[in-house]
């Protein structure tokens, strides 16, 4: 008997880690410190708030079907905005909205491939993306990193074969925090536009990138859109995580068979969530801007705390965006030591091997802290909790 | 060079009719009478419209990410309610929330299909239906339905191999309008049950259905989980069709397989529409059942004009939900029809080809009418337009 499409694949990760909480009791004076999803935990700013209530009684549009591929206005905004951030032009028709940039990545794979075909994706991977190659019978074809985690343009030319179909990068990098340089990003845009195949460059992180100035040129290349399709999420950078808006940006003969994917499986991303996206791009820029700071502070106050880590063997391998991803020392896989540490520390991250294929020796070693939702004193206490760590 | 999954489907109908509409002018004494989309075109009530603002400006969580199958308190609403409706017990772990019922479908279908297995659907079919099945390279059984519109189960039974997965019904069916009696959709039940494979039953017109009393017994029979996949929406009933609020109840190993394609394609549902659907449910039947009557009472309102047009050769082959669906007199091919009455007549309308398999001859001589937006004043005009047409 034949599997079925979702039986390929595995059960979402972060589900499968809450579950490890059940019947988890914490002491009062060490609760759980949660660093396993990458997802703000407050709400948006009250003025968006206030403004998407407004919108919710007076604006009848708030509640009815819109376009397919996304609002005009919210496309034109993006477009615009994109513009800016990399120093290009971008247009309107450059431009979809879709549920959320996992909703994104789906439409798109959907769009350029057939079963049988190979999408390659460096390791470690963001688990969704392989989840979703998985249910379309896609075969992803693993480019191994590093220590450094950087995936190399070379080493993905011999991985090419007449049926691979795109490269998958996400800078910077779910789980491993690193930002991909300006020229590693152009060295694998150069290796698909030659191979014809796409660049999936999946930028969900982008608002937190330490670095000043566009992160690449890509958008400048002529005829971009033929190779480059772009994800973005408004999920981490406005807070909108439960209103799901994430968008497209490539050519508009893709956008034209993501459309099809997208009237079948959402019909519409939802409007309340395309306003307050196109509502936060007009008003919320200087606060996003402080947003960044803090995390950039945050990111710093883990280089503070890392020699108290370091000391007992670990390594830190990426850092950046809302991630640190760590070795760490134990000798035992990273899968049982992340169950471990809920009862035996009060923390709950995500071992390495959830971003890895099955048996990768590396993925036994490797654990990603999600630290975005700790302040300093929450960094501080989780790094203490490690640093007593011994087993 | 291998298709790609979305090449192997067509346009999304309710877009490619709408760019019809393009450098149209209408007339003000005779403005454009759309029937094309099922869908309303009011907000919900205000009391709804303000319990949403509320919930956006003072709850955290309207902005946050929440389960993937949905917030267990709409869940264990939605079993009680459907529990009630159909006279049976229904758990909240047989319950989950989508991102609207497109989604629902396509989540079903990719937890218990691979590659290559076979899918039985009616024609006229629901196009988001076969679209999905064209995507995900399942192949879509063809069961030819009578002048009533009703599928038969014996027909069915000789169309099962060893390849079928499920069979689908919808209804009130889309875009027939037909009521299924409660005889009919038990004999597919029993024979799916029979088969050891899926009854797929989408019932998203279901409060909009002209019978009192449960449409069918399905939810009673012991076991009724491993074979009913019952599908919902709530952007019909509660106007909530921006907010894309849909759910599937069927067995919850079944579900688990689903959590897969939902978390990888949505994440979760849009938390403002979760809110909005329990709140309508809590707070909205007394509405709703005044929506009921408003559209049987327009549903009325077609049957007494009908007459003008059976007078001109036009036969009424389905009326209910929201839809009246005709057979029309004229010599020419439904699709060109519907084309020329946008100019010609001032009406939009979907022709039958968009409900079945290209070349069917039925399908030239069918269109589907939206009626559930327009008043009697609007009913009237309609069918006034369409009295005086001769081609």
């Amino acid at each position: 008997m034949s599997l079925t499409r979702t039986a390929a694949t595995f059960a979402p990760p972060v589900m499968e880690a809450r579950r490890w909480l059940e019947g988890v009791v914490f002491p009062e004076d060490r609760p759980l410190i949660n660093v396993s999803q990458a997802a703000p935990v407050d709400p948006p700013p009250l003025a968006m708030r206030q403004a998407m209530a407004e919108f919710a009684v007076t604006e009848d549009r708030a509640h009815l079907y819109g376009p397919v591929l996304g609002n005009p206005e919210l496309r034109t905004e993006l477009a615009a905005q994109i513009g800016r951030h990399y120093g290009a032009n971008v247009a309107t028709d450059h431009v979809a909205i879709t549920s959320g940039c996992n909703q994104a990545f789906a439409a798109v794979i959907t769009a350029i491939t057939d079963q049988g075909d190979e999408v390659i994706l460096p390791t470690p991977w963001y688990f969704n993306h392989k989840m979703w190659l998985d249910m379309a019978g896609v075969n992803a074809i693993d480019l191994q990193t590093g220590d450094d985690l950087l995936p190399d343009a070379e080493a993905a030319r011999a991985l090419i074969t007449d049926k691979t179909r795109a490269i998958v990068l996400v800078t910077p990098n779910n789980p491993g925090g690193v930002e991909y340089p300006g020229d590693l990003v152009r060295a694998f845009y150069d290796l698909a536009r030659e191979a014809g195949i796409r660049l999936i460059l999946d930028e969900t992180y982008r608002d937190f990138d330490s670095r000043s100035g566009p992160p690449h040129d890509l958008f400048g290349q002529p005829g971009w859109e033929d190779t480059l399709v772009h994800l973005y999420s408004f999920s981490k950078a406005y807070r909108l995580t439960g209103h799901r808006v994430g968008a497209i940006a490539s050519g508009a003969s893709l956008l034209r068979e993501v459309e099809k994917f997208l009237d079948t499986v959402a019909i519409c991303p939802s409007q309340i969530g395309q306003f307050s996206a196109l509502w936060g791009m007009q008003n919320l820029s200087q606060w996003v801007a402080q947003e960044r700071d803090e995390i950039l502070d945050r990111r710093a106050a883990i280089q503070e705390h890392l020699p108290r880590l370091t000391d007992k063997g670990w390594r830190l391998l990426g850092l950046g965006a809302y991630f640190a991803y760590f070795e760490h020392p134990f000798d035992i896989p990273s899968d049982t030591l992340a169950r471990r540490l809920v009862p035996e520390a009060g923390i709950l991250l995500l071992p390495g091997t959830m971003f890895m294929p099955d048996g990768d020796p590396a993925g036994k070693r490797q654990v990603r802290i999600a630290f975005a939702n700790l302040d300093r004193s929450g960094i501080a206490q989780l790094f203490e909790r490690l640093q007593a760590l011994s087993f």
